[in-house]
């Protein structure tokens, strides 16, 4: 019998999965910032990131409402333990994409990426698309088997990190300082964006 | 009256103070590590960072624990997710400790930080050990006053990673790229420790 607990539960998990769109698309704007250059798109995605932290306050509230009222024991509690703590991580992963967009904010009209390292941020970007996509998949259909493919994307996304630095320090570096520090924080940005989305499934495999 | 309920949460609360001495501890030793290039302490405090996972491990399992059985409300509610909330910024506190002791090691057996920049880095890590030492004090205490004086110490914080950067950036610099990423990575290790140490203070000033 479905019970108006019920439906709040299944409530709080389609909001994580609104949340967890809100999240994907701030990261595709500031891939896209970030590669074209454009102020106004990272404008946009730094102006929305309130609004993914307003849903993490109703999410926070409503599973303390829950818990208060509904007295969730074994998997539901467990369910209702693990919202509070992806929706923590979902925050986190909207104000990587907040940093990302900064540094295409702080480079205009020049971009932050030099021509010769576009495809591998592009890749960075894609894999970062791509796991907050399927993280968002498996949590909505309480499904955890994507884990093991986020958790690939994940070492793709490691192994591309660690290649930066091999290019950073190349004798062939001609940009600088500057760019230099640049890419070495936006690719920990992404590196630890796909971090966020393999411990977000890993929650999912285990408590949904 | 006191109850076996009440000692539990005063058990808990007792734990992450525990867990705040051991990121203390581990923050400490990875400033030692690093400016001393002192390969042994380093990798101390990446053996040690399981024993900080496993606390958080315990506590998460007593919050379930007590938010099953004792089904708490009210101020004792928010304590009990407070607590949960808290373990999982002192575990990322203690992974950030590790990634300096890491850069430390990988330096190793040269210094990662050159001589001009020992006394900035130096700050930042006396800065880092103040800002956990009181977020630790006010927790023990359930005492939220120390919060106004985390967030000074962490605008001062704020402050010495701008200044890095304008270093970096100097035309003066003359200790390569290599030297300016590490530099770049352990300021935002100790930038981003001292924020959550501002959050985890902020959940006390608000819970406790």
């Amino acid at each position: 019998m479905r019970t108006a607990y019920h439906d709040r539960l299944d409530t709080m998990v389609e909001q994580l999965g609104h949340m967890t769109r809100m999240v994907a698309s701030a990261m595709s704007k500031s891939n896209n910032a970030l590669l074209d250059a454009d102020l106004e798109v990272a404008e946009r995605v730094i102006a929305a990131d309130q609004q993914i932290d307003s849903v993490r306050e109703e999410l926070d509230n409503e599973v303390l409402s829950i818990l208060a009222l509904e007295s969730p024991v074994a998997g539901e509690l467990r369910l209702v333990v693990a919202v509070l703590r992806i929706s923590a991580t979902l925050e986190r992963m909207g104000d990587l994409a907040v940093h990302i967009a900064k540094v295409a904010r702080m480079r205009y009209p020049e971009s932050a990426v030099p021509a010769e390292l576009r495809g591998m941020i592009l890749e960075m970007g894609q894999i970062a698309e791509l796991v907050v996509q399927k993280a968002g998949s498996g949590l909505v259909a309480r499904d955890g088997s994507l884990l093991d493919e986020i958790e690939r994307d994940d070492d793709r996304m490691d192994a591309l990190h660690r290649k930066l630095f091999t290019l950073l320090l190349d004798d062939d570096w001609d940009h600088g300082i500057e760019a230099a520090i640049d890419i070495t924080l936006i690719s920990r940005y992404y590196e630890r964006f796909a971090d966020h989305a393999v411990s977000l499934a890993r929650r999912v495999a285990a408590d949904f």
